[in-house]
């Protein structure tokens, strides 16, 4: 512990939170009381209520080597958001609970809270309570995210028919390969005194990594054209994953061609620099965020106008599968190759 | 592991989130869509909405050597109702995500959802979604609880005023005399095969430990008596710590008799054995998760009447501070002693 920084004891868990959360301000009438008692009351008239939840631990999901603090908690805030903006709903309210080894001090939590607050007071979200805890080891971070949506406009995986259009926001890929480049960097300065990281030329793989954000401006996009999605998800285990999710849950197939693909060029470059397969990553590389939705064959000039989206493929029935059409024309079988929280290597 | 237990990965992440969740019925109105996409959905019409959330570490807030997982399931679940009873609300329902590290297999986890199900099923509150992860180190269950109250109807920690009477249901500091005899015979049995606790006698302080309820019963007779509560608190870090908190929120004093804290007959022998201070034990021992509430004055005679609470102290200027009248008729300030989550020791 550095000389200006403050175990947590020091505070006890009542002076802890009263720290993290005294400088959020409520944002939403829909909050009625946040956090101070032994709920918080939320009033939501005669609005439909979104609930999701995110678990993120130290080890599995992030490591603190080369993740910021800051950037982490901005991170966990965002991917509930997307959860609720792909059901076409708005984020409201979050709890944050935290699991807090000895290691971290008080400054290494108001970094994690500084984050979760910049990402609450872009997206307009109140933080309304949690819990707070010492743990044995690692950081843990549990949140829940409360949103509103309409009657009739909410939209779930089950509501894509055959004929309907795929379509996905901006570019695939791109968070998997920050990964790989911010690993890659680590083992090569590993044990070297001072090591300065090349992320030269590679910023945005980084910050697709780093600072992911949430696509509400797809949802406006889509208000804005008078579109409603049938089906819609966040991408977050690869598109490969998702789409096999809607395809179950809608009881039907799909075709996604692959020179539809969106990709980003350094996303390209970096496929190429680590020799691997750049559809392959595109399709199964996770923690994107971006959403993925399925539109009636009505809607085809409207999602051509789409500046944050664009079209990669279409609804079939069932019984012919979901499949990647190749630019040589082959269909392959889409296989979620997603990251599994329970793989033994 | 032992030869018909089933490693996690077989299933993967889908697998045993499908296997924990099928088996639970939807039992409220409010829950309109559950388990299966990027959010729940919920329609609360015109009321208010109550959210709660616990966070349970292993080797902090559980030990698996003498809590087996389907109390760890329920109390889990037990302990965010009771935080909704507390605002005199309905829980309705929750989200459970799970940390598990290797050494837990799939029956584990279905004892723990055995428990969690009980609970539901018992208190009529719906699973609603989740977060399932591999963990580093033992197990983690983050538990976020919404319930419903009516606008006008809830009760929260700073509305207690001069002359109202304090009182609490049930009675104090068995579970914290449940934790003390789990670890004596913990410590008596530690490397003795086959090894048999003696719990005799002392059933009660095992059941208030190990499977404590929440006491919807105290709010539904508040209500069939017509008693609104100023203010309410459930007591989970002992009634000293929680008095503290109403005479802060409600920026007043109280006066809480000795010879009216109810103890049962099991907690005063098994403090005796201890040679544990009784007094301090019932105010400051945690986990009853009794209610805590005030009333006005004109309530008195209703009070009396109730069966599942009492009288035990009045609220007076926030100048004449929180104290403990004893038997002898001394006045000593109330101190949160209750188990601080960041204590150094």
């Amino acid at each position: 512990m550095a000389i200006n920084e403050t175990e947590i004891s020091t505070l006890g868990e009542f002076g802890l939170i009263d720290r993290i959360t005294r400088d959020f301000k409520i944002q939403n009438d829909s909050t009625q009381v946040a956090v101070g008692d032994d709920c918080a009351v939320l009033n939501y008239g005669d609005k439909r209520t979104l609930v999701t939840t995110d678990l993120l631990l130290e080890g599995i999901h992030f490591d603190l080597t080369y993740v910021p603090l800051k950037h982490l908690g901005y991170k966990a805030a965002v991917v509930n958001f997307s959860d609720i903006y792909a059901m076409n709903g708005t984020p409201r309210q979050i709890t944050v609970s935290l699991g807090i080894s000895k290691r971290f001090t008080v400054e290494h939590i108001d970094e994690l809270y500084a984050g979760i607050m910049l990402a609450c007071k872009e997206y307009g979200v109140d933080l309304i309570g949690g819990d707070t805890s010492a743990s044995v080891t690692g950081l843990l971070i549990s949140i829940t995210c409360i949103g509103e949506g309409e009657e009739g406009k909410i939209v779930y995986r089950s509501g894509a028919t055959d004929t309907n259009l795929v379509c996905v926001s901006g570019d695939l890929g791109a968070a998997y390969m920050g990964l790989q480049l911010l690993e890659r960097e680590r083992e090569v300065g590993a044990g070297i005194p001072d090591f300065q990281p090349d992320f030269a030329g590679k910023e945005y793989l980084l910050e697709r990594q780093l600072k992911p954000e949430a696509r509400r401006d797809v949802i406006a996009e889509l208000r804005s054209l008078g579109i409603q999605p049938t089906a819609m998800m966040d991408v977050s285990d690869g598109l490969s994953s998702e789409l096999l999710h809607i395809c179950k849950a809608s009881n039907v197939g799909c075709r996604i061609y692959e020179d539809r693909i969106p990709i980003d060029y350094q996303t390209a470059i970096m496929a190429e620099e680590l020799n691997m397969n750049l559809v392959t990553a595109a399709m199964n590389g996770g923690e994107d965020y971006e959403l993925l939705f399925t539109v009636p064959l009505t809607d085809h000039e409207k999602v051509q106008q789409m500046k944050t989206a664009r079209l990669i493929g279409r609804i079939t029935k069932p019984e012919l599968g979901a499949c990647l059409v190749t630019r040589d024309d082959n269909e392959l079988p889409l296989k979620a190759q997603g990251w599994n929280a329970f793989n033994k290597d």
